[in-house]
């Protein structure tokens, strides 16, 4: 607990009622939504209004050397929120104004703790579209999504969480405001900072607005879901259809632990003794939609498809998503740990990958169900456990570091948009080196001397600190 | 000139071939392609032959505290190039493998010296698409051309180079090796290094390997000229084809000044009474461009069009295109000095810009033609000038202060493709503010202490120095 003309400092800042302080308010902030993960009670809770009173508490956190962790709605899956000791957890969700929707530059100007789905609700009432789209997007804060690089659904056709980001309103960690980029499509005016700051995990300050591409609305699209026998012709089948030239707006995969998890818990007709099933949607002008959605599903037959089922209504294409969407709550649901990983290969590999995690599932006994943005290579295999199991919980993690090996050996990474937070954070000189790490690191103190945004995510623990 | 066992070490590394001493090729390397900078002979220049010798080179030149000028093919427009003393200038041109076409991931792998072009004809033969494509893409490098992240005529419908860069090895100042990123569409391991890198000039490290994306080449294209009387109708039929959400490949502006100078050097028949020109490209599947050609013409009649020429041969679309491809060499025929500057703007603001440069031109009674990359707001207004003329040289350099200005009050930006380099360090502060340029000056330090990199480009001249 910090003295209370520390506190003082803060109340004077944001007022009184925008500090929380209670141990019960505080424990609502002791965690994220990653599973398995410490949590750790914050010393306070500020909740600023705009981005003047951003800089004030950053100023106050760093004269009195409080560690400080921004925070949207604590969705990200990397623990990338969770705090450590001496800190105090920035909230900006009353930070929820879209500033402006410029129908004729394609831009959206937001508040960092506008609501993604609303952002999206809004914009696609004037035939755009917003198209990152994570699995939290109901819940999630445009800000968390740009500090951890959100993907999605859609990633495959329109890219992810960067590709949008134009410009931002910075709080730098020695208190500064910066405004960077803007509504330009091109601007070369200095190292790309609104790149460098999106996944940047809340380490190098605080996001407090942002300028977003939108792009024109597709004019239609097709779903379908395809059911395979045998997950080698699901795998086959996702290359080919990019190999043909369409790239659908989604290409999702469920493995048959997963299509069993769902189906008992949902009932929505899965067939529970295949291997695989792909849920494909293309999207676009009417008359490509028509080419590609006929192409996608003579693509699937010639690779043995049993079946591909055609939306025929929204109404058929919101129950055929719905398979997708539930996959994680299905086989969260499961057992009472749910560890949800992302590591992501080139395309060309997700055979290779897919047929990897069903062998490291057999060899140390685990359910290991996998889904995920196959098209794009973005694998999540999803462990369930039980944390109270010590035994099964070392199989666990012995079972995750070679999930990661395996990515790495196909060319692939760590993490294709969860991010690292701490949870992965031990593994990444893995991938990156220690040179790289330590480029990383010499980044990250360039800009926060005193090591004093959410410490230890993402590059982990310095010897500056 | 450095002393013998300086240059000894250098032999070493790269082989005595490989480093150039005597003044006449010294010169060579004393300026780039931009007009009106002064020149400077490096002290040496080295021609590594793979990455291996390039951080022998930055060691070598590290512990001798030599400024390190890493160069491609010079065509940068910003004087992104020119050596300041004390310096030996890398050349990357032998580095010119194109390592791996991959179509199953549709990426490329190559070394940094690869010639652009040849790359978009390696590919286009597999029928891919690198999309950008500068103006000088039949002599630059890629290497270069990420450093400058590069635009070009497509930029509007398919970005620019930091869209196409997946992962990149680089030689840090330290003179470690790191590679970072790689095939995968999604990934958030770390801080985006390869956006971090693309753009920065040189001033970070040197790029050595790129892994880019590819995308699928269009079906086919359709190439409009359109012809207006009245400036500000084509600067609306800008807006008008974006609002209709019909975005082209190509969209570009010639105004009557252009129009002028390149029908007198040319003769190809353009209308030297009309205002200004729009060259316009649309691309895609067939039913598409099929239906975006017509929707375009439209709109131009709609907006007072005199006239829509659409190519109906290959050899007719390349003699529409060749009109604006030669604006910039025809008007460079005009004066001994051209001044090429890309102010940017948010398209929407097209029109103000597009007057605001004519009123420049007549307050400072100079000749400046406008053309360039309309649809993603991007102008190169060109002054047409003579450097021995000192008179004209001030109301030039006002000129041009003012254009800056005015792309900035219309909330643009210095440069959107050209880059920051020598040429437009001193009005950085302008753009990003004293806070903004610490961050990058704190940044470029962290990763170069001895501040050896591309000194005094993009960030200026420092006190760490």
């Amino acid at each position: 607990m910090f003295s209370k003309s520390v506190i003082d400092k803060f109340n004077d800042v944001v007022g009184a009622e925008y500090v929380l302080t209670s141990k019960e308010e505080l424990l609502s902030y002791s965690y994220d939504s990653t599973a398995g993960m410490e949590s750790m009670t914050p010393e306070l809770v500020v909740k600023p209004a705009n981005t003047e009173e951003v800089a004030e508490v950053v100023k106050v956190a760093s004269e009195e050397k409080i560690n400080i962790i921004p925070r949207g709605a604590g969705t990200n899956l990397c623990g990338g929120t969770i705090p450590i000791e001496n800190s105090v957890v920035v909230v900006l969700t009353r930070m929820d104004k879209i500033l402006e929707i410029d129908e004729e530059n394609l831009t959206a100007t937001v508040e960092a703790g506008v609501i993604t789905e609303e952002l999206c609700n809004r914009v696609e009432a004037k035939e755009l579209l917003f198209p990152p789209d994570p699995g939290s997007m109901s819940v999630s804060t445009i800000g968390g999504n740009i500090a951890e690089c959100a993907g999605g659904l859609r990633g495959l056709k329109y890219g992810v969480t960067k590709d949008y980001v134009m410009g931002l309103e910075i709080v730098l960690p020695n208190g500064k405001i910066i405004e960077i980029g803007g509504k330009t499509v091109k601007n070369v005016t200095g190292y790309d900072l609104p790149n460098l700051y999106t996944g940047s995990e809340g380490t190098l300050g605080i996001i407090t607005k942002a300028t977003l591409e939108l792009i024109p609305a597709p004019d239609t699209r097709k779903t379908m879901l395809a059911i395979f026998d045998e997950l080698d012709d699901a795998a086959e089948t996702i290359s080919s259809i990019i190999s043909n030239k369409v790239i659908p707006v989604t290409l999702e995969i469920m493995d048959q632990v997963t299509i069993k998890t769902v189906e008992a818990f949902a009932e929505i007709g899965l067939p529970t003794d295949a291997e695989a099933v792909l849920l494909i949607e293309v999207d676009g002008l009417e008359e490509v939609v028509e080419r590609d959605y006929k192409k996608v599903i003579k693509i699937c037959e010639e690779h043995n498809a049993r079946e591909v089922e055609l939306a025929k209504s929204d109404e058929e294409r919101d129950e055929l998503k719905a398979a997708r969407k539930s996959s994680f709550s299905a086989l969260a649901r499961e057992k009472p740990t749910t560890i949800l990983e992302d590591a992501t290969v080139p395309r060309s590999n997700i055979p290779a990958m897919i047929k990897g995690i069903r062998e490291i599932a057999e060899r140390y006994d685990l359910k290991i169900g996998t889904f995920g943005h196959a098209g794009d290579g973005n694998l999540h295999p999803t462990i369930l456990a039980d944390e109270r199991d010590e035994e099964e919980m070392e199989r666990v993690h012995k079972a995750v570091e070679e999930i990661f090996d395996l990515a790495l050996e196909l060319d692939g990474t760590l993490s294709g948009e969860h991010g690292i937070g701490s949870a992965k954070v031990g593994f990444m000189t893995q991938e990156i080196g220690e040179d790289g790490l330590q480029a990383l690191r010499d980044l990250k103190y360039a800009l926060d001397p005193k090591g004093l945004f959410n410490p230890h995510k993402l590059i982990g623990a310095d010897d500056n600190e």
